[in-house]
């Protein structure tokens, strides 16, 4: 079989320990043939091929972003997008596609899968937001990185007796915010799925260092809104591509509880570094577990289906059963955020 | 109420995580207080006790070890040892137990239980073999400590051209092996779950060099034997206190590859670095749960159960339906580390 | 002996490897007490002591951050500054002062040794800029997490065709910038040394990017700035403290490229991580050898002295003779980081 | 010009990074052609040429081992070696060699000097044993490694109130040891510089935990040995090769502590995670400007030089000033190890 292989969306670390599962598995199990494409579904548009051999993915599990490169382009959005992807595929030969991506990728996937293309989809984001899937590639080395981050933040908290606000990736959920939370200590979590009261958190962190401490560190995700009817105004600031300004949020966080409690606060925006460097070992498990499932899955004549990883075990969804999903922080989470502050 | 803490068996990472939450989660939501003994069992039968107040476990999440310490001992299985437990708890007016340990603490918890007294376990191993729940405290720290070696090993076998041998923790299980086995991209993974040919490893090698290959790392649980009928004999060596020698097999499977292919083989025994250090933000995170969720359940009133993690969600099962009970390497975990070698 | 301690100026890593060895080998070889100030100068003035004694320093040796605290106080140019350092130290029947700190705190305690106060300093800074040694506490940790960061954004620059501009401290002088730039393959190096021109570091991304790659990195200290005569514009911008600010010169200079360029170029501003967390080992020996060396000093006689790292030895240098000095990066090294881009 | 380049004796982290250096700056600065040798000089007796271009070294900066290989091979002992030698440089038209190694490479490179080879050395050894200079490639990062495994081994230590001993590489020199020992807070370090009385260790064992202390760490170079006429006896084991054999002289040790203090004694062996991995900025700093500084070397005409690190600046030094000679740890840092136990 001639199978296509595309990263797309925004890096992160493992995609490579997937790339390589599948060209691992899919030559050595099955004498599949795999032809990458370069810069996700622009370089399907786009005829932009890359064929894979063992020789390529060598040496390549332990490392960040994609071989493949990737780019945010949505065939389905982009004029004669569709038909060029097919016209791709046909030139190639491809009988069936391996999309590693976010819920952008897998979007586009099931648009592309509408045409009668064999899709199965892996799903890869730091923000952890993919319904379907306890986990997908990237987020617990975003994790790791920023809890990393904080743990070094909290020692000169401590020394200068100041307030630290930092700043996570999560536009739309915040489960970096919350899991780097809890494992860095942080005593306040704000994140999309709970809007704040800017003025609760004054008042709490004035109690907090009147009774003992002399620092707090406030983890803040760049999707996080003040609570409708409360005291911050705020109008979210959006980019050139109509994204969350980075460090936007945090910068106002910081300055209204300067002026409302009088403590040194600083701010630290973590930014890209979330994104790349040396995959934790278990998003090169995860992603190699993935790269396996997905060529298994298209042996077994499974399409339009995505990798998914629930307890111990990887399973098949369909794909329309999660395209477009969120998948917000459960309760019990943010609930122990905050019962550890 | 009047809570009792121990941390029992061998120490990991992750323990004064879980430790600090139920210390937080209990006084400061409950105003219960937590009254610490040392050394796990040991402490409780000789009344050992350190009641654990707020300031007590500041700093300590990220830090690797118990601040309780810990030790081998069975109150079961010691003279008069029950007795000397339900004596301290009255002594101490403890009114409920929350015992933090794998295999061995668990079961004396379902023995003291069984006296009637009221506990709520936590789960602990880097061995990941704790029935009931998809991951135990301490082992993605393990796991990570070990890739951390082999991949460091890698480069030095690469170097050299040399067949290295690793051998991981694990005596009844393979987890640590077959994890750090693939994310560290391993040749070959031997687990006491997969009892192994040395003759088929040997060609294995062999062919591999001859094809292209000039090093192979392979990953030996210290329980790992060969299969029986196969030409290496092999009787497990004990130490003094009964538990598989640390070192024996990997040294003898070094040999046995050494004599058969002529390849230089090396061998590493990471030993006690897999238990200790800095935790993995998902082990802090955890432990921080699991806590939270230890001093709710005996809240609400729930006991001889055990927090678990399933999937995505911290839940309570019934503590005989785990004791006792193994929790091997699944099947198709084992197949993708052989399929991506 | 009864010798006061303090920690001055930003924080760092190793700080409390040279606090716990001032005590263990005050205490250990000496039998002297060791008091200490809390949040440097400050404390001294304001008589804000805290004994120490062996207990108070177990378990800080692999901590990061200060366990006295620190401040930016300078009791010379505080009203009626010398006079509270000198009535404390009278009060507390302080013989000798050992100070840990950077420019501010060195110039401030020359000021105070003019007053007749025995005094050994020991010199810390992230950037490397304190004279006559070859290496300053917190240094090289410092050097780490900047290349540790680079080679995450390293990545994720690969897989996105990105410039990627990352802002590490350094107001006077290029250290951290040159080293991690070195370490982390940086393609250009922007220092306080070498001012730079626009214009030409555009050319060189564009002649670059046409050549041959598809990314580049480009490393910035805040202290950076154009030269005089270039086609760029720029005030230095200044805080509340008359400090440079933070993230300023990095978000012109990506802004000026991607205008010249075209290129998708992305600011990252690495901010207060730099200064925390586990002390790299030589920071931790760097600390420990000064600590030592400063109570032996004192023991000698020593006095306005500073402890000094020359090649392989721990040396006593004058305080006149580096207070206030600058150190600025040799060209040999800016002639590396350029040789490698 | 066209250079030979060879990396001989044991591998190390930072290789790759002189390496790059060379190729970088050769071809880049001068327009050199630069010729790998593969397997140090074994590869060059055998004409196992690889010749280096700029997409070689890519990606390389952040690797631990050496892509050119390495072997412990010495053509001045090998029958016919130094002509073998002579034939292939004359075959390949090679001008010069940059040798990069230690010891015995430095010796071998010194032999082959004398038949009138342009030769620069470029000195790298973990155990930091090469005279002249204050630095080889790879030393601090096996510090780092090592200073890693203690701290991992402290809080297990902690928890089970145990003796760890734990065994670093350095046969004839203990700098790994004391330096590992220092920043991990061993209690006390074993070196070959001086012989150690088993006795005089157990007691001050027996003292310490009858004082307050829970737990020991003893960090043991390979090649510590007991000082004549003290009670315990010794006879080095030697391997296959006549190195010292791994794990041979800690082992006793725990034995003899167990013995005499009954205190329950684990050893852990490092072995080879000290060799390899991702290179500490300082290496890789060291290695780029040790390559740089070499290929300027040729430049400039000097010859049978090896270059130096002296403080912050690197120099040329004789090859017969410093091939065959040893540089043993200085007494300053031996005391400082032990006035912090």
């Amino acid at each position: 079989m001639r199978i296509g292989l595309l990263t797309g969306g925004g890096d992160c670390s493992g995609l490579n320990a997937a790339i390589r599962a599948v060209v691992k598995h899919g030559i050595g199990e099955y004498g599949h043939s795999i032809i990458g494409f370069r810069n996700g579904w622009k370089g399907v548009a786009e005829g932009d091929v890359r064929p894979l051999t063992r020789s390529d993915i060598r040496g390549v599990l332990d490392t960040g972003g994609t071989l493949l490169g990737t780019a945010r382009y949505h065939p389905h959005s982009a004029d004669g997008g569709l038909d060029a992807v097919r016209s791709t595929l046909e030139n190639e030969r491809i009988e069936a596609l391996i999309c590693i991506g976010g819920d952008g990728t897998l979007h586009a996937a099931s648009k592309v899968a509408e045409t009668g293309v064999k899709i199965v989809a892996i799903p890869k984001t730091i923000d952890n937001d993919v319904a379907g899937t306890d986990r997908s590639i990237g987020f617990d080395t975003a994790v790791h990185v920023a809890t990393d981050a904080i743990d070094r933040i909290h020692t000169t908290a401590e020394s200068h007796n100041r307030v630290m606000v930092v700043e996570v990736m999560g536009r739309s959920a915040g489960w970096i915010a919350v899991q780097a939370g809890i494992a860095g200590g942080a005593e306040l979590v704000l994140t999309p799925e709970a809007p704040f009261d800017i003025d609760r958190i004054a008042r709490y962190l004035r109690h907090r260092h009147r009774a003992h401490a002399s620092f707090s560190i406030v983890v803040v995700a760049e999707g996080a809104v003040p609570a409708e009817g409360t005291s911050m105004e705020w109008q979210t600031k959006y980019g050139r591509f109509g994204e969350i300004v980075s460090g936007a949020i945090s910068e106002r966080v910081a300055a209204e509880i300067q002026e409302r409690t009088g403590f040194d606060t600083r701010v630290t925006v973590l930014g890209h570094v979330q994104r790349g460097g040396t995959p934790l070992p278990s998003d090169r498990i995860l992603g190699s577990r993935f790269g396996v499932a997905a060529v298994d899955a298209l042996q077994q004549g499974r399409t339009s289906v995505m990798t998914a990883l629930r307890g111990e075990e990887v399973i098949l969804v369909p794909l329309e059963e999660v395209a477009g999903k969120a998948k917000p922080v459960p309760p019990e989470l943010i609930r122990t955020a905050n019962a550890l502050s």
